[in-house]
């Protein structure tokens, strides 16, 4: 079948063989993105990031459970930038056996490495554009982690919103500082626990410290996910703040960065599977390797030379 | 001063401005390592990994002064990837205010992203080589958090290290699964909390899954690293896996697998360097992008042109 067409038709099996294609990184990929790539842009996409633990998987399932009953359809990935040894995903595949994989208006992937070398945030980008052409309303992107993939992840969003939990420990004030700032929302989860106040009190004071932050101050909403309990409130903070960023145009200027940042880094991903296919592929690499472990030259030398030949 | 010259001659010095240059990308770097790169080989390289909170920095500083004891010298690479914006290495920085730094014998550094597209990996691959060449015996490399990136950083060591600790919930299970498959060792740390021989009973179940270990088992140690308690038979267990790999020959195949690595490594990120250094600074990216938004081109289309122009 025509993947781009019978996914534009609205054919879930589609959808499900285009986002493999992107993963696997299939030749036929790049055709389908083209087809599809005039089609995408009325999505808007909420990305969902925090340290394990926090329960985001929970939270987005109950997130999509109230955007469907506001009448929205949904599409969630799930990213696992963990393992890159048992392709990832492994939370993501875990939890989702539930009401939710039912609703034909939901659509749920997971994601991961798939032992591939990088590429997974150009690859999430790609899994969302295929689902906003597919025609769904919201996209959630969940990632598992904290660190720079996760952040690279969740360029893909409009919104990013921060899930933490009470009681983390002193570890978490080095992610916290992190991760503070690629947040326009902070979600405290679990907030029946104790400490959800001495939390929301700690993440007010790194904000406070933060002077870039004039226009929107990213409101904190304490939610009981597993309870449902917030949920109606925290979207309302998404709302907010996507109201705020289509206002001050801040929506176009992101979207327009994040295409800048597309290329780029499909153009280093591209860039480093087609080099590594030709020094690997025709055995040179083992060729350098061995004149470098006879002493006969140093890496550094050969990647000068490696360069020199192959770029005009 | 020639930086390179006086680093092998034993100036810190010249040694923390080698290590400057590698992580800042300044141009005197790759001739540095050029200089330094003959002189590698020598050291022992063990790496640290495991989630937040699981206190590996205590444990590498406790692990350096046992090193010490026995008469070796000691480097520590305290690596950070967690935060791309406060240029990561906060952990590093805030707990090494100690005895240890005033020790000859121990150099300390630690290292984050500092706002450059990833290439930590790399970079951390050349802080150790500067390490090693200025003599080190043993070099440690420490990584805070369980992503893709701490893996690409732990596949510098010669010994990886996975250190877990009691409770830390259900998420952990999934860290776990991706963490297992790059320990040689496991240490359990704070192993005087409740659930440290339920801890180790999970991953001995989790190593007998594993097939494919049929020459070494890694083994598990429990340890209180703020006590001090443990760390000789940790150590002993370190020593115990490099004559295990030394002696089959295993230590010498990871070694030239990861200069292999290294190679495209540093390929892949200096060409995907220097090609978006061509598009963005001629301002042409920002060309590409606004016939995007026109509807005139895909980002598809605009990198398989870049790539047929740039690439031989």
């Amino acid at each position: 079948m025509d993947i781009a067409e019978e996914l534009l038709k609205g054919n879930r099996l589609a959808l499900s063989r285009a986002i493999t294609a992107i993963e696997n990184e299939y030749d036929e990929a790049t055709e389908i993105m083209k087809k599809l790539y005039p089609h995408t842009g009325h999505a808007y996409v909420l990305g969902i990031t925090g340290p394990p633990g926090a329960g985001k998987s929970t939270l987005s399932d109950k997130i999509a459970r109230e955007y469907r009953a506001q009448g929205k359809t949904v599409g969630i990935i799930a990213v696992d930038p963990t393992s890159p040894f048992t392709g990832g995903a492994i939370l993501g595949d875990r939890i989702r056996m539930n009401g939710l994989t039912l609703d034909e208006g939901v659509f749920i992937r997971s994601m991961g490495t798939r032992g591939s070398l990088g590429g997974l945030s150009h690859k999430t980008a790609d899994a969302v554009k295929a689902m906003d052409a597919f025609g769904k309303d919201i996209i959630i992107v969940e990632t598992v982690g904290v660190g720079q993939s996760e952040v690279d992840i969740v360029k893909a969003a409009d919104t990013t919103m921060v899930v933490l939990i009470p009681g983390m420990g002193d570890d978490i004030q080095a992610i916290k500082a992190g991760i503070l700032e690629i947040g326009d929302l902070y979600c405290i989860n679990k907030s029946d626990l104790d400490g959800a106040d001495k939390l929301v009190r700690e993440i007010n004071m790194m904000l406070d410290l933060d002077s870039l932050m004039t226009e929107w101050r990213p409101p904190i909403t304490k939610v009981v996910a597993s309870q449902n309990e917030g949920i109606k409130e925290l979207l309302d903070t998404v709302e907010k703040h996507r109201t705020h960023i289509e206002g001050n145009g801040q929506l176009a200027e992101r979207r327009t960065k994040r295409t800048r940042d597309e290329i780029l880094d499909i153009l280093s991903s591209n860039i480093g599977t087609y080099i590594k296919g030709k020094i690997v592929d025709s055995g040179r690499l083992d060729g350098y390797v061995e004149q470098i472990k006879q002493h006969e030259t140093d890496p550094y030398t050969v990647i000068g030379q490696v360069m020199d030949e192959m770029l005009k």
